[in-house]
Parts: C-alpha cells; structure tokens; sequence
C-alpha cells in the first residue's frame, strides 16, 4: 500500500517556539509521532507504564512526559516534563495539524470518472474525492461516499449508503451498507464548557480479503493507525475506536465494541455484544465469549467469558456458587 | 433557540367532548402538556408516583390519572380518573396531534439555496426541509437531509448521510456522519394485531458546543423534549429514547443506549456499552463503569459498576467472593 | 406474499457430478433446502441434535450429515457422509447459486416510475431495482434504495437513508431511517488466508403491521429465511443476524442482538441491549430483561434476566447472596 498523508501538516517548528520556557537545544521538530515510529526530528510522549519498553528504544529528538515517567528513556531522547502529557500533546498536535480536530466534510467530492480500462463498476450518485485511488474490478454501491486521497484495493465490494475517509482499503475486501470509516474518534481534553478536541491524524487499514458488516462505525487513529487484519470478519454495528489494531484471520460477532488503542492477536473470535476496554493487549488464538466485557490483557490460546471476563473454567464455576 | 411547533395541532376541544361521560366544569382544552410546563388551559397526566412532587404545583386544568393518585394533585386541578392512564393520554393526543405519530418522509425538501453571505457549506445532494434554518458558517455534509422546519445554529459541522427531523441544534455542535435524530420514539400501546402508536410531539434539542458520534440516534420526546446539554460529548452508535434528558459537560462513550425518560446530570461520564432504563435520574459527577447495567437513580458524585450496577465499591468486593 | 426468487440457480446437477467418490442411485438435484421444505428433487443438511426431529420427516432425497447423525434421517432420504457438514454444504451451495454468497450491490436502480393511481410518495433521490413492487398509499423517504424484486406492501412507511434487498414486506409496515435489510449475514468457513464465504440465498420477510427503528441491520437468511412476525415492533439499532424467526406481537427495545437462527415465539419483550445467542428456541409470551445474555431454550409464559440469563426469581436470589 502507498503511503499518504490525509492531513496537511504545519512546521517545522523550533522546539523552543513550542515550549518556551524549556532550556532545549535548539532544533526544528517535523512530526509528532508515536514513540515507535518517532526520528530524530520529531516530537513524541510517554504517558503510561504500558509503554516503557517501547520507550526505551525511541529515536525521538524530544518526549513529552511527567518527572515520574522520565527515566525510561533513552540519552538520545530529551524530556519534557508536563503536569499533563495528553493535555500538552494535544495543543502541539493541533499547531502541526491545524485542520485535524473536525471531520469537515469534504469539499472536494465529484462523480466518478468513469475508467473503463479498469472495470469498475458503480452505483447511482457515488460521490468520489480528489486523489481517491480505486482498483480494477471493485464495485462501489450508491449513495456511497469516498473522500478524498482514500485508497481502494482491487476486487474489492464497498456496498451502498457507505462513507469512507483517511483510510487505506486493500484487495477482495466487502464493506457492507451504511458503515462509516475513517471518522475522527472519541478524543479530547475535557475542558469545562468547551473540550479540547484531540486531532486524529492516523487513517484506518483495512487488510486484503478483510469483510465488514452493514452500520459498523470505525474510526481512524488519533496518532497511528486503526488497523484490520488481512481476512478478519466483522459482523454487523461492530464500534473500532481510535487506534485499535485487529490481526489476521479473526472473527468479530455483531455489536462488539473496542475501545481505543487495544490491539487484538491473529485467530482471534469474539461472541456478540461484548466489549473489550482500551489499551489492551488480547494475544493470538483467544476466544472471548458473547457479551463479556474484557478489561484485562488476555494471554495467547485463552478462553474467556463474563463482565469482566474470566476464564471459561472460573466464568463456569463462578456460576454454580 | 427559537420556539417551535413541528406538528399541526387541532382544536381546541371542549373537554366535554374529549371525555364524554365525564362530569366537568365546560372548557376548552387547548394543548396537552407535561406536569411542569402545563398551563390552566391544558390537559396533563400523572401515572407514577415519581412525578408527585411536580404534580402537586401543576398548573394543568385537568389530569388523567388513577383513583390512588388523584390525592397529588392540587385543587386547580381536576383528576380525570381512567383504568390506563396511557392508553386515554395516547388517544386523546391522537385527536389533538394526528401526524406526529408516525413519522411521513418530509414532502417539502429541496436543494439548499445558497445563502452566500452566511457562509454556509453545503457538499452534494443535501436536501433541506421549508423553513429550516442553519446558522453561518456552518457545513452539512453530502447525502444529508434536514427536515422542515429544524434549526441549526453557527459553526457547526453536520456530517454525511446524517438525517434530523424535529430538532433544535446550538451553535458549534458536531454531529458525525450517520446519525438519525428526532425520529419518533418507540411508544405504543400494545394492542393485539395492531399496537395504537404514542404520538410523538416533542423534539429533541442539542445544546451548544455538543458532539455525537457516527451512526448516533436521537429519539425526540414524546410529550416534552429529549436533551443533550452543553459541551456534552457521545461516541459511535450511542442510543437515546424518547425525552432522556443528559446534562452539560457529559462523555458519553460508544455503543451507551438510554431508555425513555431517563435524566442524567452534569459532568458524567458513561463507559463504552453500559444501559441506564427508565425513568431514572442519574446525578451530577456521576462515573457509570463500561457495560453496567444501572437500574436505579444514582446519587450524585458516585462511581457505580456492574450488571445491575452498584458502587465501584460493592462490585469489586463481589469480585472477591 | 409473492413466492420469489431473488438469486439465479444453476442446475440441475447429478448428485454423481456434485458428489463424485459416492456410490448414490443416479438422479439429478435441482435446489438446495433445509430439512422441512426439501422435497425428493433436493439435497438437504442435518449437522446437529437439535434437528433430529425435522430429519424425521424430511422429503429431501440425498442429506449431507454424518456417521453418527445419519440413523435419524428417514429411508427415503439417502445420507452422504461428510467430515464438516457445513463446509460441503457450502461447497454445493455455491456452485447450485454462484452469486449468492456476496452481495454485488444491485446495477438495476433507477428513479422510481411515478404510478399515479397507486398514490405511491417518493422522497428525492429514491433509487428502485428491477422488478420491484410497492403497494399503494406507501411512503419513501429520500435516498432510500429498493433493490430489486424486493416486495413492499400497501400502506407501508418506508424511512430515508434505508436499504432493502432481498426482502418481502407486508402492509402497513413501518421502517425507519437508516435501516439496511436483507444483507448476507455473517456465515463463512474459516479458512485461513481467505475464508470462504456462505452464500445467502434465503430472504427477509416482514409482516403486516411491523415497524423496526432507526439504524436496524436485518440479514436475510441462508438457506430459509429471517422472519419478523405482525404487529411485532423493534427499536433502534437492532439486529437480527441470518435466519432469525421472531413471532408476532413482539416488542423488541433498543440495540438487542440476536445471534443467528434462534426462533423467537408470539408476545415475547425483550428489553433493551439484550442479547440472544444462536440456535435457541424463546417460547411465547416469555420477557427478557434488558441487558441480558440468553444462552439457553427458554419456555413458555418465563421471565428471564441475567447474563447468562435465568429465572428472574434466581436472578434476585442471587444478587442477594
């Protein structure tokens, strides 16, 4: 898949027009990244514990992070120690990317032209945006929606009354009527009567021979990106918040909801209903059973079930007491 | 905001007429309204007692209600004494209100006009209702339509594909693609072979500076209106009945749904797929756990948890058992 | 209602050309069924317990099934013996329907012929399929696509924003906006790589005087189909995945899930956020509390609650422990 910005980026800003009243060398900082993909240019932060062996290994030039949280990283590394690393990310994030906060709805749509080397096939009143990529035999339905810069893979089956932003769409993969994709998630800085919006600059992956259902909402990640696996099915009115990162060949009943920035194994199949909270870690092979409510990290191969989910042998003797 | 009636009303109807075998003092009946906003010319009802202490002020000319709770009423008041207090109120709107309860596709909508000096940006295909008004500098996303009448205020961001019927939004709201507001509510009397319909002749009204996520829907209230207060915040797929009430400053995360009636305070917070049922009242500062179940009112200030939900506290030390 | 078929049917087919390692009398198979409607021309399944009773008395004349499943099936009705019933049967079907497992959206729409005597009201923008029937005095809200051969009786409300293939709707029905129905439903072999996909060729039949509410996914059957009995009304956002049989004179609140091919009986309430698990049997008259999580049968005339669901007597019993 191709690389793309969908967000227009500002800077470089000096690191000292940022923070102005930090004693930092001097130097621009490009992008604000997490602390994976963060170089020597860019800016990134360490909020959690969650993440300090992550952190370790950062080549970010600067991190924000709190007095506590400083000494996980790296001599490269300089911190920049704030009361609150997710209040202080999100004003630079918006200095960067000014236009990331608020899903405008795009400008830019037209109808399709129509290619007929490429054999695509759509519906009435398919609405397309500029820079939009659409592969050789897809079908798009009507009433659909593709905004500008989003990629669509080859033989790929986008149903009708669908709306598609910031996002990456690979081959053979079905998206059923209605779903909504690549909207700005659930982030702000609750602020009293007017919230902080968090940019969302990340896009929303979706793998090769990936299928959707009909009202499934899935939002683009805030910084990196919401992911589905290659061949992982998604039933109907299924909820992905920001950042979550589904693996391969899993299987999502109807009404599951993610909250944001928890990643799921391969293999993974989970009931109907249930609802996994942020920032887990759910490991390959597990099985989550209809309407649990998981809120722990689950190891490889387990089965588990209940609110909060147990494993299926404790979720059975729990009921029997 | 503005005032506004959706809704045709008929009458007057003298209440002679409404009631026939009745003995009561000749008026006419002009509107039929809630405890509260009922004047000395309207009729209202009261069929729980969780409304007696509003019922003992009422300014209504007559109530419908029961033998044993005709002692709450005041002395303006006349009780008209009925077996189901719901089904006479739900015929006796029928007569007053004979479109509101279903809802007819709007016949009036047409392509915006093009207001230049109020900087409204409209994307492709919106449709837009007689006597709708947006404020300036407001955007309505494409394939959106927006039914007569409806008001919405400046710098707001409507998102695509988005329906509202009924409905008075502020200024600075967000609403992301998909959702479906002001859509009559799910009220009927339940008759063999063909359920007699509640009228819905409320509205729903989105306070300032609010957000709604994708794929959103907004009952409007049946008598009375359902609200989203100020700088309240829901995610994906989130649920209100008819006439739920939620407070300022709220965060409300994806999948949450709300039955009838329900009224939520200020500064809550509600995690990811958790239910509240009727005719609760949740108080202010309140934290409802991801998944909870809350079945009763919850006092203000606390953090409740569970299926049905109890104190934070309770929960975890039913965990341990 | 019309008899329909929705989906082109290849064949027949000799059993020895489908089958070919078999020593079976030569005969060729003209449709595939479920267990009751196949008659001697077809090919029928039978892979689990709870059907030993259907098998009986099945007219099919060949059944897929196994070793220790295949003395239910009655003389008439030759088993083939299968390792995984339902990955044969998927085979098969795929090849007697080749276009049934994926839902192309429909190239047949255009704006409705206007059939003045049948005081049909179009909304704007309404696309309809080849084929398809609309009954008099019916309303269609703006945007809405009926694909085609889809049937809609008289009187009918039909919201904006909606889909429907594959469905035959009675009168007086109402639908509200968003609702997408008749989609193929979340029924695949797991495979790894690429599962292969069920096809659907069943249909959604709804019945007179039904509603269902906002944003409500309907998946048609598989083979047979999902059915929503008279007068039975849903609230928003609900869904019924493939082949769910819900009764008459139900009421089913918001965001209930129900997994594929339960059957629901006549005057059942299910409250809201419930789920219901796959392959179960709700008796009549039986009230399923809201949040709850149905894994088993439930009998006539029960109150249920809890998650999983139990008698509502247990269910206070053992919160009180």
């Amino acid at each position: 898949m191709r690389k793309t910005n969908f967000f227009e980026r500002k800077g470089p800003f000096s690191i000292n027009s940022l923070f102005k009243n930090l004693k930092l060398k001097k130097k621009n900082i490009f992008d604000i990244k997490d602390l994976k993909s963060a170089t020597n240019n860019d800016l990134t932060f360490l909020d959690s514990l969650d993440y300090i062996n992550i952190a370790k290994n950062t080549q970010a030039f600067v991190c924000l992070t709190t007095e506590k949280l400083k000494k996980y990283l790296p001599a490269n590394c300089e911190p920049i120690i704030v009361g609150n690393v997710l209040f202080e990310l999100c004003k630079v994030i918006r200095i960067f990317y000014p236009g990331a906060d608020l899903d405008i709805p795009d400008g830019t749509l037209e109808k399709p032209k129509r290619l007929n080397n490429l054999n695509i096939k759509f519906g009435k009143n398919v609405l397309v945006g500029k820079n939009s990529k659409i592969g050789k035999n897809s079908f798009i339905g009507s009433n659909t929606i593709i905004e500008h810069d989003v990629s669509i893979g080859e033989n790929c089956i986008i149903g009708s009354q669908v709306l598609i932003r910031n996002s990456l769409i690979g081959n053979n993969v079905v998206i059923q009527d209605g779903c909504k994709i690549g909207l700005k998630g659930f982030g702000f800085i609750p602020l009293k009567d007017k919230n902080l919006r968090f940019p969302h600059i990340g896009k929303v992956v979706i793998n090769d021979n990936a299928e959707l259902g009909a009202n499934c909402t899935i939002d683009r990640g805030s910084i990196g990106d919401t992911v589905i696996g290659k061949n992982t099915f998604l039933d109907n009115q299924v909820h992905l918040a920001h950042n979550v990162k589904i693996g391969n060949n899993c299987m999502i009943a109807g009404q599951v909801g993610f909250a944001g920035s928890s990643i799921i194994g391969d293999n993974v199949s989970i009931g109907g209903q249930a609802g996994v909270s942020g920032h887990l870690k759910i490991g390959n092979n597990v099985k989550i059973g209809g309407g649990s409510g998981v809120v722990k990290n689950v190891e490889d191969g387990s089965v588990v079930m209940g609110y909060p989910a147990v494993s299926l042998k404790n979720f059975i003797k729990n009921l029997k007491k």
